[in-house]
């Protein structure tokens, strides 16, 4: 008889709150509560849903700390717990958080970045207007300062790409780019301080890189940042990030 | 003067817990809490932080619910808070219900749908192989039955995109693939419903474009495979949700 015993793991304890947390949900993407809809008083959901007042109390909190629910104090009609809209910097937050753990191969984080960043650019080449323009130019502009310190050469880099994404005027898009984006912020960080004396020859790389994905949308020329943006992406983790990193197989995001 | 009145609201309640979160995610972003390590215990954080021992808690709790953190029973060295691999299934669902309520525009979507699932595609064909052309295959056959209710074919449709999505091998890029698709899915059967007679000729179109993609994937090419996709989606999109919810402008996710 083989010995089974090594298999057996304690019961979870029971989560009574994510029951709860699920019917709201449903409520939510079946439409049933929108935005600024007031939820029914904690006594209410205790009934509807037979759970125990501290599982629905749990529930109501992680969606408040989601950006899911907003309390509304006083006694008007106005007062209780709301629907809202959940803010985009706690999506971007929760996927940056998603990234970091999840331990996704570099070549994953890689692929992703090079697919929404290139849509990001043919979006925002289409849309050439001057405050767009000028959120990409400004970033550009600091990073061609040769004594800018590499960290913030990394923040500047960082920012060029969240203000692309932006001007493409899509905030679903822009999310889940400026998402990925972050993600590899520290690992951008940890390249850029290993590069030792290359460290000026990969700046320059990048700086012209930066600027002919500016001309081309500023151009709006699409096909072109599009183009552009997806090859410096690729380009810059294959010689650069595994130059320093090494093996691509072992390297993580 | 004017009145200023208006504009003054009420200050928020001091969210302690939420300063505790943002502690605990800046040290798993550096790197320095990794899947696996163990939280100092809640007395720690407390002193560590500077914060009551509720806030901790609350904090703890909501990262629980987010799946960062697991908490393992017992007394020996692995008990405790572990940090733990955010499940993909915690992410998706919060994307989710963040595009339900971020109300975001339905060209929005749209949008980020033909990028990433023609992405999704290129990568499946070129990852040719039995088991994923199955899970592809399946729910094609499903849809051939004239019989099926409009529910189902949707069910089925849905299922279509993931398995797609997930055969690419790049769970990063399915993740995100997988949450836009479910986002529409509540959208999609109130296009179905709304359809009448002529439901028919839509579902033989779908039946259509859907083997084309399946062929083009098991024939390995990824060029076709992205291009139908993505025709695919903004076709349905173009032709047949705005047929049926009316202006492109109103219609919302």
């Amino acid at each position: 008889m083989a010995d089974t015993t090594a298999a057996w793991e304690p019961v979870p304890r029971s989560r009574t709150f994510e029951l709860v947390l699920a019917r709201i949900e449903e409520q939510i993407l079946a439409g049933n509560l929108r935005v600024g809809d007031r939820l029914p008083p904690e006594r209410e959901l205790v009934e509807l849903l037979g759970v125990s007042r501290a599982a629905v109390r749990e529930a109501l909190r992680v969606l408040e700390a989601q950006g899911v629910l907003r309390s509304r104090v006083g006694t008007g009609p106005e007062s209780g717990t709301v629907i809202a809209a959940m803010p985009d910097a706690g999506l971007t937050q929760l996927l940056r958080l998603h990234i970091a753990l999840a331990n996704f191969p570099m070549d994953d984080v890689v692929e992703a970045r090079a697919t929404l960043e290139r849509a990001s650019a043919r979006l925002a080449a289409g849309l050439v207007a001057g405050a767009g323009l000028d959120s990409i130019r400004e970033p550009l502009v600091r990073m061609d300062d040769p004594a800018l310190p590499r960290e913030q050469f990394n923040d500047f880099d960082t920012a060029f790409h969240v203000a692309i994404a932006e001007a493409g005027g899509n905030r679903l898009m822009a999310d889940m780019t400026v998402a990925v984006r972050n993600a590899v912020r520290h690992t951008l960080l940890t390249v850029f301080n290993g590069l030792g004396d290359e460290w000026e020859r990969v700046a320059a790389r990048l700086r012209g890189e930066h600027h002919a994905i500016y001309e081309a949308i500023a151009a709006g020329d699409a096909d072109a940042a599009g183009d552009l943006v997806e090859a410096h992406v690729r380009g810059f983790h294959r010689d650069i990030v595994q130059m320093v990193l090494g093996d691509p197989e072992s390297a993580k995001a």
